[in-house]
Protein backbone atom coordinates (compact mmCIF):
# COMPACT_ATOMS: atom_id res chain seq x y z
CA UNK A 1 0.00 0.00 0.00
CA UNK A 2 1.62 3.61 -0.66
CA UNK A 3 2.07 5.86 2.00
CA UNK A 4 1.17 9.41 2.25
CA UNK A 5 2.28 12.57 3.88
CA UNK A 6 0.51 15.49 5.91
CA UNK A 7 1.30 17.81 8.51
CA UNK A 8 -2.43 18.28 9.04
CA UNK A 9 -3.07 15.74 11.75
CA UNK A 10 -5.14 16.14 14.28
CA UNK A 11 -5.18 13.47 16.68
CA UNK A 12 -7.95 14.85 19.07
CA UNK A 13 -10.36 14.72 16.12
CA UNK A 14 -8.88 11.83 14.50
CA UNK A 15 -9.00 13.97 11.28
CA UNK A 16 -6.24 13.82 8.76
CA UNK A 17 -6.37 16.35 5.84
CA UNK A 18 -4.55 15.46 2.37
CA UNK A 19 -3.65 18.34 -0.04
CA UNK A 20 -1.40 19.63 -3.06
CA UNK A 21 0.67 17.13 -4.58
CA UNK A 22 -0.29 14.11 -2.11
CA UNK A 23 -4.21 14.93 -2.76
CA UNK A 24 -3.76 14.88 -6.63
CA UNK A 25 -1.63 11.73 -6.29
CA UNK A 26 -4.36 10.16 -4.03
CA UNK A 27 -7.45 11.39 -6.17
CA UNK A 28 -6.51 11.45 -9.74
CA UNK A 29 -3.45 9.27 -10.29
CA UNK A 30 -4.57 6.27 -7.88
CA UNK A 31 -8.50 7.44 -8.01
CA UNK A 32 -8.95 6.68 -4.71
CA UNK A 33 -12.86 6.96 -3.60
CA UNK A 34 -14.51 7.54 -0.59
CA UNK A 35 -14.27 4.20 2.26
CA UNK A 36 -10.89 3.15 0.84
CA UNK A 37 -8.24 2.87 3.40
CA UNK A 38 -4.87 4.22 2.63
CA UNK A 39 -1.86 5.23 5.11
CA UNK A 40 -0.65 8.28 6.19
CA UNK A 41 3.22 9.58 7.99
CA UNK A 42 3.58 12.70 9.85
CA UNK A 43 7.72 11.87 9.24
CA UNK A 44 8.21 11.74 12.94
CA UNK A 45 7.66 8.41 13.19
CA UNK A 46 4.05 7.62 13.37
CA UNK A 47 1.73 5.89 10.93
CA UNK A 48 -2.01 6.54 10.55
CA UNK A 49 -4.08 4.04 9.13
CA UNK A 50 -7.18 6.20 7.94
CA UNK A 51 -10.43 5.77 5.50
CA UNK A 52 -11.14 8.38 3.32
CA UNK A 53 -13.81 10.15 4.27
CA UNK A 54 -14.36 13.20 1.75
CA UNK A 55 -12.99 14.25 -1.20
CA UNK A 56 -12.94 18.01 -2.32
CA UNK A 57 -11.41 19.35 -5.25
CA UNK A 58 -7.94 20.71 -3.48
CA UNK A 59 -8.12 18.22 -0.23
CA UNK A 60 -9.50 15.07 0.88
CA UNK A 61 -10.75 14.05 4.39
CA UNK A 62 -9.11 11.52 5.94
CA UNK A 63 -10.72 9.70 9.70
CA UNK A 64 -8.01 7.78 11.74
CA UNK A 65 -8.47 4.24 12.59
CA UNK A 66 -5.57 3.14 14.10
CA UNK A 67 -2.10 5.11 14.88
CA UNK A 68 0.98 3.24 15.10
CA UNK A 69 4.68 3.88 16.40
CA UNK A 70 7.69 3.42 14.15
CA UNK A 71 10.26 5.40 15.97
CA UNK A 72 9.93 4.19 20.46
CA UNK A 73 13.54 4.10 21.51
CA UNK A 74 15.60 3.91 18.36
CA UNK A 75 18.75 5.57 18.63
CA UNK A 76 19.48 8.44 16.62
CA UNK A 77 21.83 9.67 13.68
CA UNK A 78 22.77 13.01 12.59
CA UNK A 79 24.65 13.46 9.62
CA UNK A 80 26.41 16.50 9.41
CA UNK A 81 28.05 16.58 5.97
CA UNK A 82 30.26 19.44 4.30
CA UNK A 83 27.99 20.60 0.94
CA UNK A 84 29.58 19.00 -1.99
CA UNK A 85 30.76 20.58 -5.12
CA UNK A 86 28.14 18.85 -7.34
CA UNK A 87 24.38 19.44 -6.22
CA UNK A 88 24.44 15.76 -7.97
CA UNK A 89 26.55 13.95 -5.55
CA UNK A 90 24.41 15.79 -2.79
CA UNK A 91 21.15 15.09 -3.32
CA UNK A 92 22.14 11.93 -4.11
CA UNK A 93 23.76 11.32 -0.54
CA UNK A 94 20.57 12.72 1.09
CA UNK A 95 18.32 10.71 -0.83
CA UNK A 96 20.20 7.97 0.12
CA UNK A 97 20.13 8.81 3.78
CA UNK A 98 16.37 9.29 3.88
CA UNK A 99 16.29 5.82 2.33
CA UNK A 100 18.64 4.31 5.10
CA UNK A 101 17.58 6.73 7.53
CA UNK A 102 19.08 9.21 9.60
CA UNK A 103 17.14 11.35 12.23
CA UNK A 104 19.03 14.99 11.45
CA UNK A 105 20.92 15.78 8.03
CA UNK A 106 22.88 19.39 8.64
CA UNK A 107 25.04 20.49 5.35
CA UNK A 108 28.07 21.73 6.89
CA UNK A 109 30.62 24.26 5.51
CA UNK A 110 34.26 23.71 5.97
CA UNK A 111 37.48 25.21 5.42
CA UNK A 112 38.03 23.48 1.96
CA UNK A 113 34.53 23.88 1.45
CA UNK A 114 33.70 24.99 -2.59
CA UNK A 115 30.11 25.55 -2.75
CA UNK A 116 28.31 27.46 0.14
CA UNK A 117 24.99 27.29 -1.36
CA UNK A 118 22.21 24.64 -1.54
CA UNK A 119 18.38 24.45 -3.20
CA UNK A 120 16.42 23.74 0.07
CA UNK A 121 13.26 23.93 -1.62
CA UNK A 122 14.75 21.07 -3.97
CA UNK A 123 16.30 19.00 -1.42
CA UNK A 124 12.84 19.21 0.51
CA UNK A 125 11.32 17.34 -2.62
CA UNK A 126 14.14 14.58 -3.17
CA UNK A 127 13.19 14.28 0.75
CA UNK A 128 9.56 13.85 1.10
CA UNK A 129 10.54 11.78 -2.31
CA UNK A 130 12.45 9.16 -0.71
CA UNK A 131 10.34 8.48 2.58
CA UNK A 132 7.49 7.73 0.60
CA UNK A 133 9.31 5.11 -2.00
CA UNK A 134 11.30 3.92 1.17
CA UNK A 135 7.86 3.41 2.86
CA UNK A 136 9.73 4.54 6.26
CA UNK A 137 7.89 6.98 8.92
CA UNK A 138 10.71 9.14 9.54
CA UNK A 139 11.62 12.42 7.66
CA UNK A 140 14.88 13.56 8.79
CA UNK A 141 15.10 17.36 9.66
CA UNK A 142 17.28 19.22 7.60
CA UNK A 143 18.48 21.78 9.41
CA UNK A 144 19.80 25.23 8.00
CA UNK A 145 23.68 25.43 6.63
CA UNK A 146 26.40 25.70 9.60
CA UNK A 147 29.98 26.22 9.77
CA UNK A 148 31.57 23.27 10.93
CA UNK A 149 33.15 24.52 13.94
CA UNK A 150 29.90 25.90 15.33
CA UNK A 151 27.84 22.70 14.64
CA UNK A 152 30.20 21.25 17.30
CA UNK A 153 30.13 23.72 19.65
CA UNK A 154 26.30 23.06 19.81
CA UNK A 155 26.57 18.97 20.15
CA UNK A 156 25.42 17.49 23.05
CA UNK A 157 28.10 15.44 25.30
CA UNK A 158 25.19 12.61 25.52
CA UNK A 159 26.11 11.46 22.07
CA UNK A 160 29.16 9.64 20.50
CA UNK A 161 30.61 12.11 18.09
CA UNK A 162 33.14 10.94 15.05
CA UNK A 163 34.64 12.74 12.79
CA UNK A 164 35.49 11.05 9.29
CA UNK A 165 38.90 11.86 7.75
CA UNK A 166 41.24 10.41 5.44
CA UNK A 167 44.27 11.97 7.47
CA UNK A 168 46.01 9.21 9.16
CA UNK A 169 46.85 10.65 12.28
CA UNK A 170 45.49 8.31 14.67
CA UNK A 171 42.28 7.38 13.51
CA UNK A 172 40.43 4.01 14.52
CA UNK A 173 38.97 2.14 12.34
CA UNK A 174 34.74 2.21 12.32
CA UNK A 175 35.06 -1.61 13.06
CA UNK A 176 36.37 -1.33 16.04
CA UNK A 177 34.06 1.44 17.47
CA UNK A 178 30.54 1.02 16.04
CA UNK A 179 28.55 -0.17 19.26
CA UNK A 180 24.85 -0.59 19.19
CA UNK A 181 22.15 1.68 21.33
CA UNK A 182 24.10 4.67 21.43
CA UNK A 183 23.10 8.22 19.83
CA UNK A 184 25.85 9.50 17.19
CA UNK A 185 26.80 12.33 15.43
CA UNK A 186 28.89 11.94 12.37
CA UNK A 187 30.81 14.65 10.54
CA UNK A 188 31.63 14.38 7.44
CA UNK A 189 34.32 16.62 5.39
CA UNK A 190 34.34 18.03 2.08
CA UNK A 191 36.20 16.57 -1.48
CA UNK A 192 39.43 17.95 0.70
CA UNK A 193 38.80 16.51 3.64
CA UNK A 194 38.57 18.74 6.81
CA UNK A 195 41.67 20.91 7.53
CA UNK A 196 43.62 20.13 10.22
CA UNK A 197 43.08 22.91 12.37
CA UNK A 198 39.17 21.70 12.18
CA UNK A 199 40.20 17.79 13.20
CA UNK A 200 42.43 19.27 16.16
CA UNK A 201 39.43 21.23 16.97
CA UNK A 202 36.96 18.37 16.99
CA UNK A 203 39.35 15.95 18.84
CA UNK A 204 38.99 19.05 21.36
CA UNK A 205 35.79 18.60 21.51
CA UNK A 206 35.70 14.89 21.96
CA UNK A 207 34.88 14.04 18.30
CA UNK A 208 36.55 10.64 17.34
CA UNK A 209 38.46 10.71 14.28
CA UNK A 210 37.84 7.28 12.02
CA UNK A 211 38.50 6.19 9.29
CA UNK A 212 35.81 3.42 6.93
CA UNK A 213 37.88 1.21 5.44
CA UNK A 214 41.23 0.66 3.87
CA UNK A 215 40.04 2.96 0.58
CA UNK A 216 39.82 6.87 0.17
CA UNK A 217 36.13 7.10 0.07
CA UNK A 218 34.63 10.09 -2.08
CA UNK A 219 32.37 12.28 0.57
CA UNK A 220 29.05 11.27 -0.29
CA UNK A 221 30.01 7.52 -0.29
CA UNK A 222 31.47 7.84 3.46
CA UNK A 223 28.12 9.23 4.22
CA UNK A 224 26.18 6.27 2.85
CA UNK A 225 28.22 3.73 3.87
CA UNK A 226 28.41 4.96 7.51
CA UNK A 227 24.03 5.17 7.22
CA UNK A 228 24.42 1.44 6.14
CA UNK A 229 26.78 0.65 9.23
CA UNK A 230 24.24 2.38 11.59
CA UNK A 231 21.17 0.72 10.71
CA UNK A 232 23.23 -2.77 10.25
CA UNK A 233 24.36 -2.38 13.66
CA UNK A 234 21.00 -1.21 15.52
CA UNK A 235 19.06 -3.58 12.95
CA UNK A 236 16.70 -0.90 11.85
CA UNK B 1 50.57 9.63 -3.79
CA UNK B 2 48.38 9.03 -7.02
CA UNK B 3 47.52 5.80 -8.32
CA UNK B 4 48.03 5.32 -12.28
CA UNK B 5 46.26 2.29 -13.83
CA UNK B 6 48.13 0.45 -16.55
CA UNK B 7 47.83 -3.10 -18.59
CA UNK B 8 51.50 -3.51 -20.21
CA UNK B 9 52.84 -4.55 -17.10
CA UNK B 10 55.94 -6.68 -17.88
CA UNK B 11 56.90 -8.33 -14.75
CA UNK B 12 60.11 -10.88 -15.89
CA UNK B 13 61.96 -7.60 -17.16
CA UNK B 14 60.64 -4.64 -14.48
CA UNK B 15 58.93 -2.40 -16.57
CA UNK B 16 55.70 -0.52 -17.21
CA UNK B 17 54.34 1.50 -20.08
CA UNK B 18 52.02 4.33 -19.29
CA UNK B 19 50.05 5.43 -22.06
CA UNK B 20 46.73 7.87 -23.39
CA UNK B 21 44.96 9.25 -20.98
CA UNK B 22 47.34 8.25 -17.54
CA UNK B 23 50.34 9.39 -19.31
CA UNK B 24 49.29 12.80 -20.13
CA UNK B 25 48.07 13.11 -16.67
CA UNK B 26 51.28 12.35 -15.50
CA UNK B 27 53.12 14.30 -17.75
CA UNK B 28 50.96 16.98 -18.65
CA UNK B 29 48.91 17.81 -15.12
CA UNK B 30 51.05 16.51 -12.44
CA UNK B 31 54.42 17.11 -14.45
CA UNK B 32 56.38 14.57 -13.49
CA UNK B 33 59.88 13.86 -14.83
CA UNK B 34 62.24 11.58 -14.81
CA UNK B 35 63.24 9.94 -11.83
CA UNK B 36 60.28 10.57 -9.75
CA UNK B 37 58.56 8.28 -7.81
CA UNK B 38 54.71 6.79 -8.88
CA UNK B 39 52.19 4.43 -7.57
CA UNK B 40 50.86 2.00 -10.89
CA UNK B 41 47.85 -0.48 -10.35
CA UNK B 42 47.51 -3.36 -12.88
CA UNK B 43 43.62 -3.85 -10.96
CA UNK B 44 44.26 -7.18 -10.07
CA UNK B 45 45.19 -5.84 -6.78
CA UNK B 46 48.99 -5.67 -7.12
CA UNK B 47 50.41 -1.97 -6.77
CA UNK B 48 53.52 -1.40 -8.57
CA UNK B 49 56.18 0.73 -6.81
CA UNK B 50 57.79 2.43 -9.48
CA UNK B 51 60.74 4.80 -11.17
CA UNK B 52 59.65 7.16 -14.59
CA UNK B 53 62.84 6.20 -16.72
CA UNK B 54 62.10 7.63 -19.95
CA UNK B 55 59.13 9.84 -21.15
CA UNK B 56 58.17 9.79 -24.71
CA UNK B 57 55.37 12.34 -26.47
CA UNK B 58 53.13 9.57 -26.14
CA UNK B 59 53.67 7.24 -23.29
CA UNK B 60 56.08 6.95 -20.61
CA UNK B 61 58.18 4.50 -19.12
CA UNK B 62 58.44 3.21 -15.62
CA UNK B 63 60.64 0.97 -13.65
CA UNK B 64 59.17 -1.33 -11.07
CA UNK B 65 61.20 -0.87 -8.05
CA UNK B 66 58.70 -3.22 -5.80
CA UNK B 67 55.74 -4.68 -5.85
CA UNK B 68 52.92 -5.19 -3.40
CA UNK B 69 50.04 -7.54 -3.52
CA UNK B 70 46.86 -6.15 -2.26
CA UNK B 71 44.49 -9.18 -3.00
CA UNK B 72 45.33 -12.37 -1.17
CA UNK B 73 42.99 -14.52 0.19
CA UNK B 74 40.52 -12.15 0.21
CA UNK B 75 36.87 -13.13 0.10
CA UNK B 76 34.93 -12.54 -3.62
CA UNK B 77 31.82 -10.38 -3.84
CA UNK B 78 29.94 -10.75 -6.94
CA UNK B 79 27.44 -8.02 -7.80
CA UNK B 80 24.19 -9.19 -10.31
CA UNK B 81 22.48 -6.25 -10.43
CA UNK B 82 19.62 -5.33 -12.67
CA UNK B 83 19.86 -2.71 -15.38
CA UNK B 84 18.07 0.40 -13.96
CA UNK B 85 15.45 2.50 -15.76
CA UNK B 86 17.79 5.46 -15.96
CA UNK B 87 21.25 5.52 -16.53
CA UNK B 88 22.90 7.68 -13.77
CA UNK B 89 21.59 5.17 -10.97
CA UNK B 90 23.30 2.60 -12.33
CA UNK B 91 25.98 4.77 -12.85
CA UNK B 92 26.39 5.85 -9.26
CA UNK B 93 26.01 2.18 -8.34
CA UNK B 94 28.77 1.04 -10.57
CA UNK B 95 30.95 4.19 -9.09
CA UNK B 96 30.33 3.41 -5.37
CA UNK B 97 31.01 -0.55 -5.76
CA UNK B 98 34.14 0.31 -7.33
CA UNK B 99 35.32 2.60 -4.15
CA UNK B 100 33.85 0.18 -1.55
CA UNK B 101 34.89 -2.90 -3.28
CA UNK B 102 33.55 -5.84 -5.29
CA UNK B 103 35.24 -8.11 -7.42
CA UNK B 104 32.97 -8.60 -10.55
CA UNK B 105 29.82 -6.57 -11.52
CA UNK B 106 27.12 -8.17 -13.72
CA UNK B 107 24.88 -6.35 -15.30
CA UNK B 108 21.41 -8.67 -15.42
CA UNK B 109 18.01 -8.46 -17.26
CA UNK B 110 14.85 -9.61 -15.55
CA UNK B 111 11.28 -9.94 -16.32
CA UNK B 112 10.97 -6.17 -14.72
CA UNK B 113 13.81 -4.62 -16.19
CA UNK B 114 12.60 -1.92 -18.50
CA UNK B 115 15.71 -0.83 -20.23
CA UNK B 116 17.83 -3.85 -21.61
CA UNK B 117 21.29 -1.11 -23.05
CA UNK B 118 24.19 -0.31 -21.39
CA UNK B 119 27.01 2.01 -22.53
CA UNK B 120 30.12 -0.26 -21.66
CA UNK B 121 32.98 2.58 -22.55
CA UNK B 122 31.58 5.15 -20.39
CA UNK B 123 30.90 2.75 -17.45
CA UNK B 124 34.73 1.64 -17.81
CA UNK B 125 35.58 5.14 -17.78
CA UNK B 126 33.60 5.72 -14.41
CA UNK B 127 35.11 2.89 -12.93
CA UNK B 128 38.45 3.68 -13.68
CA UNK B 129 38.17 7.25 -12.44
CA UNK B 130 36.35 5.33 -9.30
CA UNK B 131 39.25 3.51 -8.91
CA UNK B 132 42.29 5.74 -8.88
CA UNK B 133 40.11 8.26 -6.80
CA UNK B 134 39.82 5.42 -4.29
CA UNK B 135 43.24 4.76 -4.39
CA UNK B 136 42.06 0.82 -4.60
CA UNK B 137 44.23 -1.61 -6.82
CA UNK B 138 41.31 -3.94 -7.82
CA UNK B 139 39.10 -3.03 -10.65
CA UNK B 140 35.91 -4.78 -10.62
CA UNK B 141 35.28 -7.33 -13.46
CA UNK B 142 32.56 -5.86 -15.79
CA UNK B 143 30.87 -8.73 -17.32
CA UNK B 144 28.67 -8.93 -20.41
CA UNK B 145 24.73 -8.58 -19.59
CA UNK B 146 23.02 -11.74 -19.01
CA UNK B 147 19.51 -12.92 -18.53
CA UNK B 148 18.87 -13.68 -14.73
CA UNK B 149 18.24 -17.43 -14.95
CA UNK B 150 21.69 -17.91 -17.00
CA UNK B 151 23.27 -16.13 -14.31
CA UNK B 152 21.77 -18.36 -11.78
CA UNK B 153 22.96 -21.22 -13.93
CA UNK B 154 26.30 -20.23 -14.06
CA UNK B 155 27.07 -19.70 -10.43
CA UNK B 156 29.13 -21.70 -8.03
CA UNK B 157 28.26 -23.76 -5.49
CA UNK B 158 31.08 -23.02 -3.33
CA UNK B 159 29.82 -19.58 -3.00
CA UNK B 160 26.95 -18.42 -0.62
CA UNK B 161 24.19 -17.02 -2.95
CA UNK B 162 21.48 -14.55 -2.39
CA UNK B 163 18.71 -13.01 -3.82
CA UNK B 164 17.32 -9.36 -2.16
CA UNK B 165 13.83 -9.38 -2.55
CA UNK B 166 10.98 -6.97 -1.34
CA UNK B 167 8.69 -9.32 -1.67
CA UNK B 168 8.30 -10.91 2.22
CA UNK B 169 7.98 -14.66 1.16
CA UNK B 170 10.39 -15.87 3.80
CA UNK B 171 13.25 -13.37 2.87
CA UNK B 172 15.64 -13.76 5.95
CA UNK B 173 17.45 -10.34 7.44
CA UNK B 174 20.45 -9.52 6.25
CA UNK B 175 21.56 -9.27 10.17
CA UNK B 176 21.05 -13.13 10.96
CA UNK B 177 22.92 -14.32 7.58
CA UNK B 178 26.07 -12.41 6.37
CA UNK B 179 29.46 -14.12 8.29
CA UNK B 180 32.74 -13.04 7.38
CA UNK B 181 35.40 -14.99 5.06
CA UNK B 182 32.75 -16.18 2.69
CA UNK B 183 32.75 -15.53 -1.02
CA UNK B 184 29.11 -14.20 -1.76
CA UNK B 185 26.94 -13.37 -5.03
CA UNK B 186 24.67 -11.11 -4.19
CA UNK B 187 21.33 -11.16 -7.12
CA UNK B 188 19.55 -7.37 -6.78
CA UNK B 189 16.62 -6.87 -9.27
CA UNK B 190 14.83 -3.99 -10.98
CA UNK B 191 12.33 -1.34 -9.69
CA UNK B 192 9.74 -3.89 -10.00
CA UNK B 193 11.80 -6.15 -7.82
CA UNK B 194 12.25 -9.77 -9.38
CA UNK B 195 8.89 -11.77 -10.60
CA UNK B 196 7.43 -14.63 -8.65
CA UNK B 197 8.76 -17.09 -11.12
CA UNK B 198 12.68 -15.82 -10.64
CA UNK B 199 12.53 -16.41 -7.16
CA UNK B 200 11.17 -19.53 -7.22
CA UNK B 201 14.22 -20.37 -9.44
CA UNK B 202 16.58 -18.74 -7.81
CA UNK B 203 15.40 -20.61 -4.50
CA UNK B 204 15.78 -23.76 -6.20
CA UNK B 205 19.28 -23.09 -7.13
CA UNK B 206 20.02 -22.45 -3.59
CA UNK B 207 20.06 -18.79 -3.35
CA UNK B 208 18.80 -17.52 0.17
CA UNK B 209 15.76 -14.43 -0.48
CA UNK B 210 17.25 -12.18 1.72
CA UNK B 211 16.08 -8.63 3.45
CA UNK B 212 18.14 -5.66 3.73
CA UNK B 213 16.20 -3.60 6.73
CA UNK B 214 13.21 -2.98 7.34
CA UNK B 215 12.77 0.06 4.57
CA UNK B 216 12.07 -0.42 0.75
CA UNK B 217 15.34 0.26 -0.77
CA UNK B 218 15.65 1.10 -4.04
CA UNK B 219 17.92 -1.16 -6.32
CA UNK B 220 20.86 0.88 -6.32
CA UNK B 221 20.40 1.81 -2.77
CA UNK B 222 20.43 -1.98 -1.70
CA UNK B 223 23.41 -2.45 -3.89
CA UNK B 224 25.41 -0.25 -2.00
CA UNK B 225 24.14 -1.43 1.00
CA UNK B 226 25.50 -4.75 0.41
CA UNK B 227 28.73 -3.79 -0.50
CA UNK B 228 28.95 -1.86 2.46
CA UNK B 229 28.48 -4.67 4.66
CA UNK B 230 30.23 -7.19 2.81
CA UNK B 231 33.26 -4.62 3.31
CA UNK B 232 32.65 -4.23 6.94
CA UNK B 233 32.39 -8.01 8.19
CA UNK B 234 35.13 -8.96 6.03
CA UNK B 235 37.15 -5.77 7.64
CA UNK B 236 37.97 -5.15 3.73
Amino acid sequence: MNLFFSKNIDKDLNKIILDGQEHLHLIKVLRKSIDDNINVTDGFGFIYLCKITNIHKTYTDLTINEIINDNSHKPKLNLAVSILKKSNRFEFLLEKAVEIGVSEITPIISKHTEKKKLNFERLNKIMLSALKQSKSSILPKLNNTIEVKHYIDNTSSSYSNYVATCKNNQTKSINSILKPNLNVNILIGPEGDFSHDELIYAKNANFTPVSFSNKRLRSETAAIYFCTLFSYINKL
